[in-house]
């Protein structure tokens, strides 16, 4: 007989469990460069101002502007040639009065200069003489310093993921280390008798492992280090030796149980046993995926899937995700890519419950279509066939036709 | 004096550099498991059929679904329980006639019996007799051989990026070794007597390397693998020895250019003579990144990237993004993460010219905005403080403020 279930919206599942856990979050010390992707644990300021020096933007003349007023192609401002500034390297003279000296792009603007005159917009007289045809205000095609950023100037906030262009606004500033998340290992413990190894030939009545990849799968996506750790039989006392082990030397353990209701309840069983407080949530009001286990074992979370491969996958995007991005640091894991498509077949649910369909994504007519895959949560193709999963919200009791649809791409 | 650039608008530049590469794509056979976000380069069609034998989606009795037409509560069928089939196992006999099996989720449908009676709608009268209280259809509560992916069904087409759940699909059919796309390698150069490395204290006159980071982020988010070679000086014969060093290890050679125009000459001198047909584009309709230069030499791929750190990424994102795709053998690179927003401010164009305006997402009112970042193409930072980009279109002269816009995020 089944057991009477104490069912949780997954909102509140989530809260449940998070509820349980440390606001701590491990660091570690990382070189930037390596720190792509990664969810950066301290505030940074800005040790300096960027740039240092203030930077021509063009090749030209580096000018004291108000020479330059007036300035036009029939009545040009002389100018006396004093010298190059050569890229990385300061200039030992001052630009006086009718002076200016050769910048390039990206060069110092030398002492006594506050403007460039762009090389197109002067006519060279002779080796150290030029005419100006144009006036340029003061700054004119010049970066001042801190222009870019400024001394003690707020950069990031903990809790910012690093990006491709943050990793060199840091290197500007020369900020070769930072403090991040450390990656939470995920160990990944499959059961089940039925189960054998992908490598293996199933003999009759077993079956290959799914979920350990697909679940190994989504925590490397949402930052986890997954630890694969093989099939556990269905056996009160090799299931809590293999996870206690397991636990160990990782920070959170996902088991993607045995389906029937016995061997869930093993999972349980073994949860409560595994540490304080056990488990916490037994049961969530969601389709595919209700006999989910949520538990915590002295400080470190473990999450029970069910075995179905469709079923797993749901569970672990609604609980593995956002528990690996928290663990990080992260209250909202980052937005999955969405696209607003228009619902091709009708769902049908019950309220008090979240489904979750999984959908193809047609174009017809230059029209998003969101075709419903539908199919019993066994089948590990259905997930493969489809482009994302269409969620009937807890108070709905089914969407229609030709409703636009919110499809979250996996 | 400028060069006069033969300038193409992005989309003709990319073909121009497509159209020298071969349509080869370099592979590798991987193991399923190390396979996530790969590109598979190989049609794969299901060797087997899954399951390979009739399952259960439920706890129950494995019966002969005609034994229970008509069973009702008040009149319920009586059937005679021949044993329990094991997880994981076969069973050796065969369900007859008024006859049933003990069966699992996931476990095996013994022969004779073609449905599943779940065990709530059974009752217990001794240890070898149930009855049957509502009648069961032929295929109830069962997946047929296969129902989940039939035997030479098409599974995936070459191209394709692999998934989480394609994973756990693949090994379901015991597919555990997959080709797919080498990572292209991306040999980074980066230019300029003005550059140091970021650990070095700048110097007057100097700045720190930003590009080497965010263009090696930018080819890792794109499947490449990026090796950094560190900075040359702008000096023909030690740029030419360095990149051609660097193009013998790698698959695709990216120089930050020096930004003034003497040192972008040095580029295409260099792309020139590493290898024919040398530079195939010089100068791109695009803002920032016009003095782009893209190059083939002997059958590798050169992108001359401007030395401003906007247009740097810019330029990148329009040719290196999408050329490392095409060199794991996809068309189309995967589509960006886009949202719609309202335009906060105007920008202005001009026709003929793809510009590229970083923008920051304000969420006010529940209505996102994109708010324009102005600010000159030097400055690091404005990458950094912008959550994407729009794009105003070769043929438009400007977008208007409140205009719906495509923002596309990085």
């Amino acid at each position: 007989m089944p057991e009477m279930f104490q069912v949780l919206p997954p909102v509140e599942a989530l809260k449940v469990l998070f509820d349980q856990l440390s606001p701590n979050v491990m660091t570690e010390n990382v070189d930037t460069a390596e720190a792509l992707d990664r969810v950066l644990i301290e505030k940074l300021t800005a040790p300096s101002s960027l740039p240092s020096f203030p930077r021509s933007t063009m090749d030209g003349y580096a000018v004291r502007a108000k020479d330059t007023f007036g300035a036009t192609e029939s009545l040009p401002a002389y100018l006396n040639v004093i010298g190059e500034v050569p890229m990385g390297r300061g200039f030992e003279l001052e630009v006086g009065l009718a002076q200016a000296a050769i910048v390039y792009t990206g060069g110092m603007i030398p002492p006594g200069a506050d403007a460039v005159v762009m090389v197109e917009r002067t006519q060279k007289l002779d080796a150290k003489n030029i005419e100006v045809l144009r006036a340029v205000a003061p700054g004119e095609n010049v970066i001042e310093v801190g222009e870019d950023v400024k001394e003690g100037e707020p950069l990031f906030d903990s809790g910012h993921i690093l990006r491709p262009q943050d990793l060199g606004g840091l290197m500007a500033l020369g900020i070769t280390k930072v403090t991040v998340a450390a990656r939470p290992r995920v160990a990944i413990v499959s059961t089940g008798d039925e189960v054998v190894p992908p490598e293996q030939t199933p003999g009759l009545g077993q079956v290959r492992d799914v979920n350990t990849y697909t679940i190994a799968g989504l925590a490397a996506r949402s930052g986890g280090i997954p630890q694969q750790k093989g099939i556990i039989r269905d056996d009160y006392d090799c299931l809590f030796s293999a996870t206690r082990e397991a636990l160990d030397t990782a920070d959170v353990l996902v088991v993607s149980a045995g389906s029937s209701v016995s061997t869930r309840d093993l999972t349980a069983d073994v949860v409560n046993n595994l540490g304080k407080p056990g488990v916490v949530v037994h049961g969530v009001a969601v389709r595919p995926g209700k006999p989910t286990v949520l538990g915590v074992c002295n400080g470190k979370p473990v999450i029970g899937l069910p075995g179905n491969p469709v079923s797993a996958m749901v569970v672990a995007g609604l609980f593995l995700v956002p528990l690996l991005w928290r663990l990080q640091g992260l209250v909202k894991p980052p937005a999955r890519q969405r696209v607003t498509a228009i619902l091709a077949h009708n769902i049908a649910s019950v309220t008090g419950r979240e489904d979750f369909v999984q959908v193809r994504l047609v174009e017809r007519e230059s029209e998003l279509r969101a075709e419903p895959i539908f199919g019993k949560s066994n089948l590990i193709y259905t997930l493969v066939k489809s482009e994302g999963m269409v969620c009937v919200p807890l108070d709905s009791n089914g969407l229609h036709k030709g409703e636009r649809v919110e499809v979250e791409l996996f």
